[in-house]
């Protein structure tokens, strides 16, 4: 297959090299008798150095482009064998394959679908629904998760080896019906090779007089279809947000984007959904470098029941799902605003051929208010300029909940990364009598949100003005001297301390909310010329709860990255997941904690930062039946890099109308247009 | 005077309503010789109760309207004296007189202007800026600033009794240049009443070989006229954000606001700008109370130098100088964009005369994003709704600084309050070789940023489903049974842990952001129908960095309000400032601290809650020459209020246009029209 020349090294596979590496790999086990499946297809990123040096001129370039290789990962059926198999697509064979067992790919959104249809047909669950009423078995619909844990002998707790989910359990009045508002009392385990139910477990209801729950009958819609029609708002006027001069970005060769100064390059995968990389900013005539690449790596959501079935949701959607693999295809007006740009998505079936997600990332500007404004309060007279960002964004679905996922990058050179979680809780039933408390909130009668953490870990490979990087850590503190000395006369005296992570074991480290701790990345070779300090990224998030399963919990084990705010390590080839490539029924302490197991230096070297940001949920009556957007995220900002506000040089917004003074009654809101320049 | 038959009593006072005022005080002190000023004229808002009472049922009211009544602040000048009247505009004639002495109102703007003019005369002055080389004083411009403390005595540390600012000082290149560039080394102390300086107090370079810094005569514009035009960015499309049929909301009476199933009364005065208050939600047939009335109640702005004459910058800008004196005439296009309603603020001059401030309040809609959004991953329907909120905004300038107030009301009934941070650092001078660390960062040669907090204080005046409500605090906490306990197999259990406040001295609370802390205000006689719990709004903030200044350091004992992230105080008529009514030059431990004093009962009553929240500002170089917006705030959300989420009934967002699979190459953003419904 023809590498095309000036194709960028990072580039996600295209439908057609999808094709030519599912064909290379079914040729090359067409002779086998086995049954498997192509768990995913992605793009093996070239290393690092390679990529740089090719991209250091990529279009004088005398470099060949490094090889284009694909990571195939297959599951054989019944004996869960992982065929891990590199196929080069520059010399179009398989350049490696290895054979594994008892370790849990990512469950591909096919293998969920194949999962609930065959449980439903399994007796053991026919009987199950039978005896709490149901008798239409097509009025049951089964979520199937990644089991969290499940031991093959609870006497010797180490995770089963075979590939399990926990099928949780829903009732539905009619086809469009909010199943969540019906939670049935049982949960299903499931062998997915062997394709058969192992065994059933039934939540026991507490301090109630119940040996069962019954189902909640009651509807809980929020499709404006099944609302009664005439109780719809009708008293919103239309807002409408358009560019008739269009867009002011630019995409070039289907994934480089250039917005404003900024320069960057758009990837996707199965797992990491959007993938930002090679971000540079246009400082003057000079092409600084902020990123190597930013991506979602990992996320938690341990929940809070201690008890059966639900102590075994915690879900690492990452990786026992894929974000990729659960992104939506966006639909205009709906999801995004505006004039937009969609690049679609592509993860394999099955079969290892490509699946195209439509319009799977959406790329728009947004007006976000002021970015900064200043009076002279002697004359009147005043300079304001509005913020634009460009959004880089897209939305998964993890069966009942929802994220969406932004990247924004605004023209005062700071970057934000923000998720809203949105969708609907993961509801469980409850008998008549009983209470949720503490472990869970009821949200209707008989149906209890249950607490839950989100827990984000963002891998930021940075590149400040070069690959070697420092991290320091800011804490702000009042002064040490007492009240009334000399260098501190009337007490007001506080001031930042700081700590430049030398080695591994120092750069992981929690949030800090009492000394406003953040952190800056720093390029030590680099000295600011007014500062004389090294230039710098500031990095902070304002949503870094602790993980509050407890140490030594399987959620913590096998989450440990999420236990820290913050670690630093020395950038590795292929080091891309904190908790483990093979994160479902994950052993404890795979991925990161693995790595830094050895203390490494850090100081002022290529380093990988790993953050954990999130939100701990106790979900509110009014989270349902579907949840408005909770946010959570982290900013980076420029912090003695450029030489002032990068974003003087933006036109002012320009003033249509200026009213005059109004004493009179106003009776109606007054129409006015507005035009911003 | 007329009072209209229908008149809010929490209206402002009209333009007539100060004339009125203005001519019944001066008739009363004409036969005086004193001389004196009006420092502000402000309704006195009547009695909760009454006003309650009244409001019952306005337009069918048996009641009499309450009496209108307008407080005026005089100073006598040069004694100081200070005259609290009480004028009755129902009545037409003043029904209360007092007056004291050694307190110090807010600063009047045109109190500065004078100030600053006559500073620039004195001879002291120009001889200091003779020094450094200034032989042309209207070069030379000065910031008077309310003195943060000075003592008569300094071994009897009290404060001086005088009326006394600091004048900060700057000098320019040209008219509009940017004076925060260019600081003077010194401090001017003046005496208001008297009208003379008082002392010159000069900075010391500290680990210098310099005995003065000299004046940084590099300018740092921001204005675009003097920036190089060949430079300003061009490459920005429009956005337009239009509302073709007009707005969402409705004015009636100038005052009463009502939006989607909002309904509230705006008002405005010198002190605290923007008030809202008579907060309601229409809950289907029921229009359900939530609020009284909410306002910025006081701030304080910490710096953190130790040394002379910097120690004196401790901003309490509501208490000294006034939200309301300070508000922007806003312009569209600038500070708002799309169909906005501008309501005008009205505050008084040094003669007591309205001065109006014309667009000082913005009232308009903002298209922010999903609201929710949920897809059933098994067919694909997916059902999003964008969130609409409603913008209640002014802008003040602060000498150098800016702050954007935005009050948000949303769809889902939830609540937030968003202060934007922008403007200029309150910078000042280094000598060449001089290091400004700890106290403060460099943001262009001799020029340093000192590093500061900005500590809000919001009063909350709940109503939650009536007037008597009781604070509920959240912590969320791991379960304390340890891993492999029955309760706590696995270990993930967790758990909020609850404490209703019982008196004023268990409420003066710090956050704890390791618990994810937050608090409920609660209406303990009503409880949810699925909960069974007292309804409530759910009240959090991220910004709540502690007070970094020490305990017994001036800045803490004069704003002991922002020692504590929350308070809670029974209700009384007239406790609205929680560092004192008399702020500037105060004496330690006013306010919220005398209000608590004496330990009183806040359960199931009608209280007040008193909340800080901030920013720990340590400056950057990108925050120079202005600052691009450093936001902060909280939110306030309905938690077990409503019987699921409000804004189910929202209708969905319109789908325009759908992109089709694209697999090939698209060179150009595309463009395409959006509309939302």
């Amino acid at each position: 297959m023809v590498i095309e020349q000036k194709q960028h090294p990072l580039d996600p596979l295209s439908v057609e090299e999808f094709h030519a590496v599912a064909s290379i790999v079914r040729k090359a086990r067409q002779d086998e008798n086995t049954k498997y499946i192509f768990s995913s297809v992605v793009l093996k990123e070239p290393p690092k150095k390679q990529v740089l040096a090719y991209l250091q001129d990529i279009n004088n370039s005398a470099l060949d482009p490094p090889d284009r290789e694909a990571l195939v990962i297959l599951i054989d059926r019944p004996s869960g064998v992982i065929n891990e198999i590199t196929v080069s697509l520059t010399q179009g064979s398989i350049t490696k394959w290895e054979k594994l067992q008892g370790v849990q790919p990512t469950q591909h959104p096919e293998e969920m679908l194949e999962a609930e249809q065959i449980m439903i047909k399994d007796e053991k669950v026919i009987k199950e629904c039978h005896e709490l009423g149901i008798t239409d078995m097509s009025t049951v619909y089964i979520d199937p998760w990644a089991v969290g844990y499940y031991y093959a002998n609870p006497k010797e707790p180490k995770q089963d080896k075979r590939r399990i989910m926990q099928g949780l359990m829903y009732y539905r009045t009619s086809k469009d019906d909010n199943q969540y508002a019906h939670p049935l009392d049982f949960t299903v385990i499931f062998d997915v090779n062997a394709q058969e139910v192992i065994e059933i477990v039934r939540s026991k209801p507490h301090n109630s007089k119940y040996e069962r729950a019954t189902i909640p009958m009651t509807n809980h819609h929020f499709l404006p279809e099944h609302l009664d029609q005439d109780k719809l708002r009708t008293d919103i006027k239309p807002i409408e947000i358009t560019q008739p001069e269009g867009v002011s970005f630019t995409v070039k060769n289907n994934h480089m984007l250039e917005w404003q100064k900024w320069h960057m390059h758009i990837g996707f995968n199965y797992r990491e959904g959007v993938i930002i990389s090679n971000v540079t900013y246009q400082d003057g005539d000079e092409k600084r470098s902020l990123f190597y690449r930013i991506s979602l790596s990992e996320m938690v959501v341990p929940y809070a029941n201690p008890y059966e079935p639900y102590n075994h949701k915690m879900a690492f959607d990452v990786g026992e799902y894929g974000l990729g693999n659960m992104t939506n295809s966006l639909e205009l007006g709906c999801d995004c605003v505006g004039d937009i740009y969609y690049m679609d998505g592509v993860i394999s079936d099955l079969k290892g051929e490509p699946s195209v997600i439509n319009n799977a990332i959406c790329i728009h500007e947004e007006d976000v208010g002021l970015l900064f404004k200043h009076t002279d309060y002697r004359t009147g007279k005043a300079h304001s300029v509005r913020s634009r960002r460009l959004v880089v964004s897209n939305i998964i679905t993890a069966a009942n909940y929802d994220y969406g996922l932004y990247y924004y990058f605004y023209q005062d050179g700071s970057f934000q990364y923000e998720i809203k979680a949105t969708g609907e809780l993961n509801t469980h039933v409850l008998a008549e009598d009983e209470d949720p408390t503490p472990y869970g909130s009821i949200v209707a009668p008989q149906v209890v949100g249950q607490h839950h953490q989100h827990l984000f870990m963002m891998r930021i490979d940075p590149m400040i003005d070069g690959p070697n990087n420092s991290v320091m850590q800011v804490d702000v503190v009042p002064a040490s001297y007492p009240v009334g000395h000399a260098d501190n006369p009337v007490g007001n005296a506080f001031m930042p301390t700081t700590q430049i992570y030398n080695t591994t074991d120092e750069a992981q480290v929690r949030s800090n909310a009492e000394t406003s701790r953040f952190w800056q990345i720093i390029n030590e070779s680099k000295l600011h010329p007014y500062t004389k300090k090294p230039v710098g990224y500031k990095l902070s998030s304002l949503n870094t709860p602790p993980m509050l399963p407890k140490p030594g919990s399987i959620a913590t084990e096998r989450a440990q990255f999420a236990t820290k705010t913050i670690w630093v390590t020395p950038y590795e080839d292929g080091q891309l997941y904190p908790g483990g490539f093979y994160c479902s029924q994950s052993e404890p302490r795979i991925g990161l904690p693995e790595w830094t197991e050895e203390v490494k230096n850090i100081r002022d070297t290529d380093v990988v930062i790993w953050l954990t940001f999130g939100l701990t949920h106790l979900p509110r009556v009014e989270d349902f039946p579907v949840m408005p957007v909770e946010t959570c995220g982290f900013h980076m900002k420029p912090s003695g890099f450029f030489l002032g506000n990068p974003g003087i040089d933006i036109p002012p917004s320009k003033k249509i109308t200026s009213k005059k003074s109004r004493t009179t009654k106003a009776t109606n809101a007054e129409k006015e247009e507005c035009h911003c320049a």
